[in-house]
């Protein structure tokens, strides 16, 4: 997302109002407050408007899914396209317990493994020659068939699973909360810490199935919680501790998409050492020191 | 490039070393401190480490060039063809005056006319598709004929031709110095700037050869100069300042890729106002408060 704001409205603490940037796709005037300030969770100002990169719609869209018989065979299927040139515009991985969760809400019947969700983008004869290279791929990997189809219906009901996720979770536990926490590593060790996650989640005894975004290392766990068992919630806290600690040790980061907020701020320091965080708390207190721009997060 | 930085190692004017990212593709942790030191000229911190996005080789590259009848017919074709959803690697604009210039080093004989040269890349039939599609757009806007390569010796040929502008400006004009400025505008604006621009450096009676990046909307006029002569120099630094007014008054930027340094401080202000001026201020004093790194560049 963050790649497509060329520019931001923002009030400041002072009651003052800026702007970042102009509407050039291109610009080295000045510090890049767009991306500081889009960052910040509010914490240097509030935005009240955005300009945004266009993109033009694809001449033809495809989009299937593979199912693979491990969460390593899926990533390893992934980054073996890309590393082969293969251009795909979106790859999500769903752990098998994710698959088992949508399959009782969408009424579907995909085989209860770890899968891939895939969309290439491109003229006809791209998008036909994309997915079946990628077939080739997902069977190296012993993938089953790469199920694909240009249909503009076939993908929405492909891709409402993938979007309908939120409420299947809520859903599949009646009375628990769906706690989501997220994590990016590089991607060469996304196999390793997704796994190392899923084993750590079943010895704590917690219903918690994975999405990731292949792509770029980044991956969630939503933890169904019953949060009037306070002896459930401590073993979902401990294993958010863990993710994190697992995800920096594999020079990772405590959070991809979700941000730090008030639950990650500890791994702050841990992630990135006192110096950088003096230097954040010197920006955050030149641009509002009083300190009333959502305060109590990050900082 | 800047979006191909993941993390830097900086130095900070307080003798401090930090690290501003992770090697993970994505982070959601705390300011972004890696494009606000990255884009800051050096006036924030020296920066002794870069970590970068690898990007893999395509399976396929095809480059070519096509000439136009005019600067606006290049835009047009080139702005179609990203419109219709053909995936341009690279394109860049020469207008006729540096085709002169580069066909006097490289010695060819391209018909002197604005010209694009193209880069696609994907796998040999989806970069024949593209080649063949920009080749039916580029006759729509009167281009001549699309003449591509997929054969490296071919493109490396037709690339250095681009790469050796700088070194056939400086042999165009024996004396001379070649005094580069950019600026950046949305596309829909890039053609009625260059032809503005154009018709600015013949009436300041100059040498000029423009470059574009049409695929940003930035580009880049070459003035050659007798620093000798006074008056020329007047007229030069005339040209500048309106070119940079111009793109300002097409809600562009007044540089989109060689920065402020010393010598577009005062566009800082008409640019971006007095309160992001203000916030850029701030930040700086923030971390630098002696104004020891690199000083008086950008403010």
């Amino acid at each position: 997302m963050r790649d497509n704001v060329l520019a931001l409205k923002v009030v400041l603490a002072s009651g003052e109002v800026m702007t970042t940037s102009r509407r050039a796709r291109k610009s080295s005037t000045g510090y890049d407050l767009t991306r500081l300030i889009f960052g910040a969770e509010g914490t240097l100002g509030v935005i009240t408007e955005l300009t945004l990169k266009l993109h033009g719609i694809p001449e033809e869209i495809s989009a299937g899914f593979c199912v693979f018989p491990s969460i390593k065979a899926c990533c390893d299927a992934a980054v073996m396209a890309v590393q082969t040139g293969i251009p795909i515009a979106r790859v999500e991985l769903l752990d098998e317990v994710q698959v088992r969760v949508c399959n009782a809400y969408s009424k579907l019947n995909i085989p209860e493994s770890p899968m891939l969700f895939l969309e290439f983008h491109g003229t006809s004869a791209g998008v036909a020659e994309q997915s079946k290279r990628f077939g080739e791929i997902a069977r190296q990997f012993d993938g089953g068939a790469f199920q694909w189809s240009i249909k503009s219906e076939d993908r929405n009901r492909l891709w409402q699973t993938r979007h309908d996720v939120h409420w299947a979770l809520g859903a599949y536990r009646p009375g628990a909360k769906v706690v989501v926490t997220d994590v990016c590593v590089p991607i060469s060790r996304l196999a390793e810490c997704v796994t190392e996650t899923k084993r750590d989640i079943d010895q704590s005894r917690l219903l918690a199935p994975i999405v990731g975004h292949v792509g770029d290392g980044n991956f969630h766990a939503s933890i169904l919680v019953m949060m009037d068992d306070h002896e459930e919630v401590k073993r979902a806290k401990g294993c958010i501790e863990r993710l994190t600690e697992r995800a920096l040790a594999m020079e990772g980061t405590c959070t991809g998409e979700h941000g730090i907020g008030q639950g990650k701020k500890h791994f702050l320091e841990p992630e990135h050492g006192s110096t950088t965080l003096e230097a954040t708390r010197a920006i955050k207190h030149a641009l509002d020191p009083d300190h009333i721009m959502n305060p109590g997060k990050i900082l």
